[in-house]
């Protein structure tokens, strides 16, 4: 731990104050001052992109460290340790979101407008995209160099990097923008692949593994189990997620949905192609994927006709009571409660 | 180039054929069979952007390697290590030429077209440049897991990549397409900062440290020394590459030079406006950055008439003896000729 981040820990700072230490720790002081140009640039990078979201995954890591040590004295710089390990998952995410931006030609995200279209960015967010994807090993080499954990948690990030990266590119060949869009590869198998690997391994498995790094827990058992658990609740906030990207409300979103003109094999289409009849399948064929009012309404109409926000209802329901069910029976020896606060945190969002 | 390295002889498997063996490794019996439509398109991201290179970056992980070991006997799997290295390297610059060409908006590489021009790629190329930067990682994994080397070449992969990050940061900050050319930041030292960080520690260092590491060479000292040495290769690599980029033959070079409209802070533009009198400057202040052929060929003009063929011609010579001199003067206790095999790869070259 830097001398700046132990004396975070004595002041009791915040989780959003290790983020100004990190930031310090990446921005200033540039060994050559030729490049303090380009530190600047991504000091904009980090403070536009990684602060403002609702933060779930990164405060799960502290969250979970505490539960896991919940009869133990935690040393200060232990905690902060934790904090530090939910920014570089947060900073994974933002990785991912400036990229994910840029290939869907989306227009806001956190209720501001994407960093690519801001002036003066560009294309130039692929560098950015690229640079916060590595802050989090220059991140993780200030603060972990020497510690029993550092070469798992390297490894942790490079292992859900590539499965995030498997996930997103199934997703988009699934989608092709130059072909018309293809129902009979939207099948639940399909959604269920991408699902698990371009959003659950990050959002959930993530943070949870590297708070029991951290707390010394290593053993494969457990990890397995807790990658099966939270796979599960990973699976389930997707669905939500695609959810509320129709009927969500954008302005508590902080987003505009856009996955029926992105062609997206979403939870929505998937369920409506299983139970919609030969004209409601026509309608869908003939306008889903194409960025025109008239034809997302059209789509819209479908879901409505069919009762999605009823038939999402029903899944959620059964879905929290498989869930509770699967942590009661699966946790091992890790605390159940480590997974109900996760849980407890998704549960019911409508963000 | 030397033949030790592209005939492999010694031990049957040839540089290339180490690669078809990665190839396999990353994009066969996906663990899970939902994401095999993944694999199949990452292998065409691997077959379509990695192996067409000169392989000069890759293959003298290999020379250095067997070089360092002279006058010992090395072990097949040694060998074959610092191939698998090799293509690492390659790997890595891969990742780092399919994401300049979408930032740049060229149109060639390599004599065929960029990989986001292919039909069915588009913005989908982001993702796959991921996929190569990662897949670094995992093939360190599978093949030096283990190993005292381990920790320290993914290491060194992630601060070269840094560097090249920050050195691509710096350079598109200097062009930005929304505003005039400030020729005011096209000084020396700014473009030898750029040079530095985006082509000289990926180019030229990480092949040498790479190699050292496999044999074992840690010492501090010896990878300072290394590290400068290389880095002036480099300097001198990048400006003849300025230099190919405009007075180079396409047919040969395989791709079409864009500087000049992309409004680099290139080698030709620094040293022009070092020279020029005010007449010409006011001339490259108007053309140069338009990417119209009668603009490029005003700055062309400008160019010969202030002789920069020859400019560059005394800059070679001149660098070919500070290097050589440097060579001699600073190896320490590394053998000057992994420098020297090095240089004459890309002395004079015309590609």
């Amino acid at each position: 731990m830097s001398s700046s981040a132990t004396d975070g820990a004595k002041n009791g700072k915040s989780f959003d104050a290790i983020f100004q230490v990190i930031l310090r720790e990446l921005t200033s002081n540039a060994p050559d001052p030729g490049i303090q140009q380009a530190l600047d640039w991504f000091q904009q990078v980090l403070e536009y992109n990684v602060p403002h979201g609702k933060k779930n995954r990164g405060l799960s890591v502290v969250d979970t460290y505490r539960l896991l040590k919940k009869n133990a004295h935690i040393p200060e710089e232990d905690d902060q340790k934790a904090a530090v390990l939910g920014w570089c998952v947060e900073i994974l995410q933002a990785f991912f979101l400036v990229a994910d931006d840029i290939m869907d030609q989306s227009h806001t995200r956190r209720g501001q407008p994407c960093w690519f279209r801001q002036r003066n960015v560009g294309l130039i967010a692929i560098n950015d995209a690229f640079y916060l994807e590595n802050a989090v090993y220059a991140i993780i080499k200030t603060h972990f160099d020497g510690l029993p954990s550092y070469v798992k948690i390297m490894e942790l990030f490079h292992e859900v990097t590539m499965q995030t990266i498997t996930g997103q590119c199934l997703d988009m060949v699934s989608s092709r923008p130059d072909e018309p869009v293809d129902f009979s590869t939207f099948t639940s198998q399909r959604y269920d692949s991408i699902v698990k690997y371009k959003t659950a391994y990050y959002s959930f498995y993530l943070p949870v593994a590297l708070a029991m790094y951290l707390a010394g827990i290593y053993d494969e058992d457990s990890h397995q189990r807790a990658k099966a658990i939270l796979l599960e609740m990973g699976h389930f906030f997707q669905v939500q997620d695609d959810y509320l990207d129709c009927f969500g409300t954008p302005e508590i979103l902080g987003k505009i949905g856009t996955d029926i003109q992105d062609r997206k094999c979403g939870w929505l289409i998937v369920q409506a192609l299983l139970i919609c009849n030969a004209e409601q399948r026509e309608r869908l064929q003939d306008n889903y994927g194409i960025d025109r009012p008239e034809c997302i309404q059209r789509v819209k109409d479908v879901y409505h006709e069919l009762a999605m926000e009823k038939v999402y209802k029903t899944f959620e329901d059964e879905s929290a009571i498989r869930i509770q069910d699967l942590i009661g029976k699966f946790s091992g020896s890790l605390p159940p409660s480590i997974f109900m606060s996760f849980f407890n945190k998704i549960f019911k969002r409508n963000k």
